[in-house]
């Protein structure tokens, strides 16, 4: 079936620490492991050992103690990957951690390519396809929320909601199919209508799938934040004090595209990503620099935005400015930051405050450069936008691959609805679900190519 | 006697990996993670379970599965702190590590300090301190031959080399004290050629490990490397060369009284650091940009001498170029490293071939720009201090703190045979051999303060 030597990589993080893990998985990794484990008990291999059980030995080679380790056993099939497995807890130098690589490779097992072990879980049985992957995003996963799907689709959650329309399908398919072979009797096993309500269920369903990717997107790598305003307002001041506010800056992504730097930041369990921050740091006439078109751009692409107003200027410019950003608001949400609270006139103050807000619209007054009210700003940005919540409540779509699949489902599904109402043949019908279940089948990997595995797992770290 | 509470941290490396161990050491460990830990099999708790096994389950928090994780069970006194242990392997998101931590720090563990497992390993009676202390070289150690004196070190061979040492000393000691107690009748229970003797071999033996420091610290920090020559000899080529020839550059070490950049290079397993590197990276003219003092000031830090000479130019010019390195060299390695073979002139090629060579000195000649015969330099340089057969042959010392200790040793020791020497009396011998007798029993911990250990581990890494 496929190629079953040993592999071997190093699970834990790269670098240096306290321990690191090697695993070993394969039909010869018990083997393997006993040419270089040593116990202090004269005699014992790993071989006789029972199945989930810690052996604390040498690692031996040419007769010279390499390391002092523990070995873990797992055995076929109750194992990660469904085969035999060895975990060797080594010292966590990374001199260490790659030569006891080297000498397990010289010992017959090969280097693990990414996601290997996780593809031979896959293989094996041991889960689906859409369970394989959900692994890489629970490692990636840097929030409450994305841990949460990541973790519910590792766990079949969503594979049992696909599952589940693929059932429904394959019956309705049936119902045509069996009409297909009475053909030229002319008969209706299924009935229109419930045909009819049972595809509106589907195409629904499938549609609430779909649409729910947005969510998931924004879930798995944050949620977009655009901050905007005139020259001086405090925009930069802002931003550097809400990356500093939250210890838990995620990362600082790279586009590769464009020549930006995005800053990921945790806020109460949910991931904001600053776009394009680092001209904001850079400049403190960020907005004006770009060009209108541009600015506006990022407009569109954020669902929230932090319009930074100063309260030192009078009430007039503020709403002035207001207005003009409240017409290039489509359904984002929109947050007016009123800065310099602390040295603000009163009456531009007093009248922000008595400022009629839209359902979409949030406003906190803030004093950004001594921290004032900085956590009032971000419990209104995790309210707003509760996906902490959210992540809770439903199969959420979190996978662009799948989302493709969701899409070619979704026009197959309402191919079959039109048919229904332009009342097309059952072959045709047949071929549209068919042509569904197909697609179904290939988020689970029901069906599968080398191709599609390819790709799912080149992305995963290697070790997992 | 200790703070016996029960403590926590992740144990591998820092940073997202495939799985990552948090450990969890103390009379509640087991019990701390039976709150959380909930096995598919039912009713089944970590508490009920023999040592030394493995558990797969999930790990619950507020009736939510925070990760699908691996119990690892070491029960007391038989790991490596001597107290209960659960190894808890989940996955290496660092949001689920965090996590984790948090969840056992509610349910009654707290964070370990920096080393504290080793610490307690060492206060349980599971190691000398001595061998608790190479713990830390073992994660440190980027080299064969680092590595090897560590974990040596860590398996108890400088204690036994320490403690054997220690012994002949006591029966000195004893010796001299049971005159003292018969002191008026004028005894001599130890014969003063045989305390010679015995006090001749103690002190050779200390100097013998102090004078190994020098090796020790070479072996575990790197042997120091000094590149000179002039202008447009092509030093920065050759180093840049030599730093990507090997990929395992282990290190850039941050000067932290100077402005320099050393980088370390492990060549054939032996660690070499190159000194001032960014200088030279920085400028052609290195040598000449800095003061002549300073320059040969670098050349006497070294243990290896590169002088790059530029066989493009006369062989007049080179060879006095080498005879002014030649009157600065003492007992340092000089390796002449004869550049630009492919467009030089024969007649300083054919020349400096049959030049004659002092013992401590080497000639390669390279292309550094095309690193021709890199692959030579490097084994003369690993050759000429092949540390990692000397890591083989002896005790070694690699400790700061047991240098120091062992010169004061050694100096009560030669303070005891200048008094055989001169013949003072019994009580002033005494008290010397009970001073070198305190020292080395700090070595081992034997005798050690809080103050101490707190110094000692608070330089290991938290997980450890």
């Amino acid at each position: 079936m496929f190629d079953q030597s040993t592999i071997c990589a190093i699970s834990t993080s790269p670098g240096q620490g306290a321990i690191a893990v090697i695993r070993l998985s394969g039909e010869k990794a018990i083997d393997i492991a006993d040419t270089v484990f040593k116990s202090p008990a004269k005699g014992k291999v790993l071989k006789a050992q029972p199945a989930n059980t810690l052996h604390f030995g040498e690692l031996i080679y040419n007769n010279e103690v390499v390391d002092e380790v523990v070995a873990a056993l797992f055995k076929a099939p109750h194992s990660f990957t469904g085969e035999d497995i060895v975990e060797i807890s080594c010292h966590g130098s990374v001199y260490i951690q790659q030569r006891i690589l080297e000498i397990l490779i010289e010992k017959g097992a090969r280097m693990a390519k990414p996601g290997e072990f996780t593809q031979r879980a896959f293989l094996n049985g041991k889960m689906d396809l859409s369970q394989a992957e959900a692994v890489a995003d629970v490692i990636a996963s840097s929030n409450a929320a994305a841990h949460r799907l990541a973790l519910n689709q590792m766990r079949g959650g969503f594979s049992k909601e696909v599952k589940n329309l693929r059932s429904q399908l394959l019956h309705f398919t049936a119902m045509i199919e069996l009409e297909l072979d009475f053909g030229e009797e002319d008969v209706e096993f299924a009935d229109r209508t419930e045909l009819r309500t049972l595809t509106e269920k589907i195409e629904a369903l499938l549609r609430k799938l779909k649409n729910s990717f947005q969510l998931g997107n924004a879930i798995k790598n944050g949620i977009p934040v655009t901050i905007v305003g005139e020259t001086n307002v405090g925009k930069s001041t802002l931003l550097n004090a809400l990356l500093n506010e939250d210890k838990a800056i995620v990362s600082e992504i790279h586009g590769t595209t464009r020549d930006v730097i995005e800053d990921v930041v945790n806020i109460r369990g949910t991931a904001f990503r600053f776009f394009d921050t680092a001209g904001i740091r850079e400049t403190t006439d960020h907005l004006e620099s770009l060009g209108i078109e541009r600015a506006y751009n990022k407009l569109e692409q954020a669902t929230v935005v932090l319009l930074v107003v100063d309260t030192q200027n009078p009430y007039s410019t503020v709403f002035g400015r207001i207005e003009k950003i409240r017409k290039r608001i489509n359904n984002q949400l929109l947050i007016i930051v009123a800065n310099k609270i602390d040295s603000g006139k009163k009456e531009t103050i007093d009248r922000l405050g008595a400022l009629t807000l839209n359902e979409n619209e949030r406003l906190v007054f803030v004093a950004a450069k001594d921290k004032v009210n900085l956590d009032e700003l971000n419990n209104t940005m995790a309210h707003a936008v509760n996906l902490d919540e959210a992540s809770q409540e439903d199969i959420i779509v979190t996978n662009a691959r799948h989302y493709e699949i969701l899409k070619n489902a979704h026009k197959a599904i309402e191919r079959v609805l039109s048919g229904l109402d332009s009342g097309i043949t059952g072959d045709f019908l047949a071929q549209d679900t068919r042509e569904c279940l197909h697609y179904l089948g290939e988020i689970t990997g029901e069906i599968t190519t080398h191709e599609v595995l390819g790709h799912i797992f080149k992305n995963f770290c290697i070790g997992k």
